[in-house]
């Protein structure tokens, strides 16, 4: 038997562009002579779709996108993902299925069953959960079908909630001897070994092979990386999809050939994603040429970096904005860096401005001594100027403030934080270099002197991050105990021998912050647990 | 048997802060001889606490705290909202509930069964499900206990959610003397006499009085009304709690006093509530002083009315910004308002700043017609002045688009956008209107001339609003469909005899205004469907 594992990059709510990829894999599919194609979770609508779901029409326009493909799969079992109406019992109106579709007909749906609702998922909100877990017959399989979440429990992958159900072990007692999930699961940061780790439980619990195909490419902050796979009976590994691209893998159950082992680079793949990031956010809305800030800094210069590798050096703009306090090196190492990457780049110096805006503000700041709002004036410059040209010339502003500065407030709002997309900011400051050594691997791509400088703001004379904030270090290791784990400052002080003092302010910081991040660009999330997207704190708080 | 409905105002997280507030009410109780005191869901740690509920250490304070409010419950039957941790089974670890304390001791728990998962409500994310109703007995009267949702769906007031039980149905097999309602209900126009028609369907089924304990103020975006509710056993309202104020409602099932009416102002409802919303939002994090950009026009005119009200005139600071495009009118108008509410204003021309950016621009500028950027780049100098003085002062800036052009993204991210709190983002433009006229009911306080000129950004020369904008009618008719109600453009055009071109226009104009909102100051929610909390929608899709 020959299945075809269509990893596809849809566009959200695409449901015409979507079909058309589908139905192009179908003919593919019969040129290879394959028997199944399997695609992804959702993949007639993309995942997630959000609020999208309240739409009748929307709903309403899938049932007839699904007929289209139904008349095109002669020859074939067909599994798309889509919503459909449940019109019976039930909480909500709609599930989350796999239509079932054999040789030009539709033979029924299977509907997810456990509906993951933490972090960046909200499926309780639109779904309601399926109630059995049913085989599929197809050329004397048969055929037992998951989506995504069904798969974790079985594992012991799920935190914090406990399914009353097993859809795993629901199917052991029908015998399957084959398994399909349909997935779209985002990428995060060492992630897509847990993938297959989930396949292999379930494949040794059931005695059968399982696939499970990966929906590809970033929607807003959620970037999925491919990277599907297929173990055999045993719980093997046989096949992985590629990571951060389409790809059709197709899988022959009866070869046998051997087991193949999955190598990945932790941080390649973090630059991958955050290029698909970047790449699918212009690309899927239209918009091909992307304009930065650069400091000479690291971020800035991390940023750039992805900037050219996911939109072409020619649809970069750099803008170095020199004010009073930039340092030679930092200009000697922007006109460096943009030499290297070949990009252009716009010097405009904010002098003037700035001090048109002191000069206006004279009754206001007269008589007081200079503080942060001269700072952020500076950046907010800075910010405006970046928009003009954005406004002017059609380019989208790249954000690129790091988690720890978000963590920690560390930005200026309508300053530095302006954006269309904040490129790394679930990325931490370690992670920052980490990057950048990797970028700089083999030949010096980022000047070696900005990844050496201490970190400064540049807003007043001789400043250091370390004037305001603690080591980096120890910011984000309270940072990911705190945001990512849940401890509490007490534990967090006891597991890294720090001041619970300290901690405490850390963590109010992070609370503090939180007004800022609320109106902050939308950013790539690359973590477990990144700011905005799955994470919802209130504002106006009494807890820390 | 007395009851004492306190009708409280918490701060989220402050579990020591509320704790004071109920133990005091708990001794003016035993004062007044009341029987029962009945406060409102999660009195303790305020609602919504949102993704606090997945700190360990914020469910196991509440159990301490709760501990100190058992000992101080002496010679009483108490209420009290809080989280429980579920140690049974379940998808989730926690409960909403409410501990049942009866002289001194705690006799058990009554979990909430209804968890709305939509709109602003993600319970499902958080919460297991309480599995039964049960009757809890006090000075031999049959008490049943129903938190919040598990009231509404009885009365057909739930939306797009079939839940699988009815708890007012399952507590009818028990036969209660009384019903006690713990409730966190937002505000929404027009909303408080849903709420009472709630309690009389219950009474009707149950033939026993319903007593529901409100929440009131404004944590964030939601603002709660108080308006807590006492309907006899024939379903007859007899009290109502006070709108948007703290309130210890008494009272007596004995008493025969007769039904009472209850009336309420649609507009000045919406009025307290913005003004709730406003002063909430500052007190609760300590901050009292309001800036705002004052531009003569009708929205910022009603934003300084409301400010003087939550924070006191001597709180409020304005600032013309005025620009050469900025009419005669428009700082007669303003200088006018200012004088009428005895406020403060500082007059800060942009002009210079404004020289200075088109300057160091020319380069990007030049031979290139002025457009869109010229525009926004005065806005934006704005935004930094406000920002500014923010900054220098001490001052939280107020951000005065409404919901029309928030809807339309006729605003100015990072200029006429900046703020720590958007006051009117969810009050459409007919809205605005309206409040206006009712704060000029009995005197003149917003001029005239800023009722009647026609609304502009005054961005360019002769700029109107309707140059870019349909009638603010017709984008609130569509608006309103599409928002709230979920209709579909053909739906629309037929509904409103209006042409499907432009109803399309006008709905793809909202979703492609997605990315700006996305950055927008939190706004306070007034409607039944306000944008960013409650409505999360892809900024990149292909559907509309």
């Amino acid at each position: 038997m020959r299945i075809l594992n269509a990893q596809l990059n849809p566009i959200i709510g695409d449901l015409e562009g979507n079909t058309k990829k589908i139905l192009q894999t179908l003919d593919r599919a019969r040129e290879q002579e394959v028997d199944i194609v399997l695609f992804s979770e959702l993949s007639l609508c993309g995942y997630p779709p959000e609020d999208l779901l309240l739409h009748h029409s929307f709903i309403e326009a899938q049932q007839r996108y699904l007929e289209m493909i139904v008349r095109a799969s002669a020859r074939l079992m067909v599994l798309v993902g889509l919503v459909r109406p449940n019109v019976s019992n039930g909480e909500k109106g709609i599930f989350n299925s796999a239509a079932v579709i054999q040789d030009g007909r539709l033979v029924g749906f299977q509907d997810k069953r456990l509906l993951p609702t933490y972090d960046v998922f909200d499926e309780r909100r639109y779904f309601e959960p399926g109630k059995e877990s049913l085989i599929w017959e197809y050329k004397g399989k048969k055929i037992g079908i998951l989506i995504c979440e069904d798969i974790w429990q079985h594992a012991g992958y799920v935190a914090d909630t406990r399914y009353a159900c097993d859809p795993v072990l629901d199917l052991k007692a029908l015998s399957p001897d084959l398994v399909l999930n349909l997935s779209a699961s985002p990428y995060q940061f060492q992630k897509p070994d847990v993938r297959v780790n989930v396949c292999k439980k379930c494949a040794q619990t059931l005695h059968c092979p399982v696939i499970l195909c990966c929906q590809v490419g970033a929607n807003d902050q959620l970037v999925f990386d491919g990277y599907s796979v297929y173990v055999d009976a045993e719980g093997e590994l046989r096949q992985v999809g590629k990571g951060f691209a389409e790809d059709e893998m197709l899988i022959d159950l009866e070869s046998t050939a051997i087991s193949c082992p999955f190598f990945y680079d932790p941080i390649q793949d973090l630059y991958q994603a955050l290029v698909l990031g970047v790449r699918d956010y212009f690309h899927k809305s239209g918009f091909k040429k992307g304009c930065l800030g650069l400091s000479g800094g690291i971020d800035s210069a991390l940023v750039a970096c992805i900037a050219v590798d996911a939109l072409g050096k020619e649809n970069v703009l750099a803008l170095a904005l020199p004010s009073r306090y930039s340092s030679e090196l930092s200009l000697k190492d922007a006109e460096q860096l943009v030499h290297n990457l070949n990009i252009e780049m716009l010097n405009i110096p904010i002098e003037q401005p700035f001090a048109a805006f002191l000069d206006v503000l004279e009754p206001v700041f007269e008589g007081r001594a200079p503080d942060i709002a001269e700072e952020n004036l500076q950046s907010r410059i800075r910010g405006t100027l970046l928009m003009a040209v954005s406004n002017k010339l059609g380019y989208i502003v790249l954000s690129t403030g790091n988690k720890s500065e978000m963590a920690m407030g560390y930005c200026t709002l309508y300053g530095d934080m302006c954006g269309g997309l904040s490129v790394i900011s679930d990325v931490t400051k370690q992670q920052v270099y980490a990057l950048c050594r990797w970028i700089n691997r083999d030949k010096e791509v980022i000047p070696e002197s900005t990844l050496t400088k201490e970190p400064s703001a540049e807003l007043r004379p001789n400043q250091k991050d370390s004037d305001s904030l603690p080591d980096y270090a120890i910011v984000d290791q309270v940072l990911g105990a705190y945001v990512e784990r849940y401890l509490s400052p007490e534990q967090i002080a006891a597991e890294y021998d720090l001041p619970i003092e300290l901690v405490i302010d850390l963590v109010k910081r992070i609370h503090r912050a939180e007004y800022k991040r609320r109106q902050s660009a939308p950013g790539i999330r690359v973590s477990k647990k990144a700011f905005r997207v799955g994470r919802r704190y209130p504002i106006v708080q009494g807890w820390m």
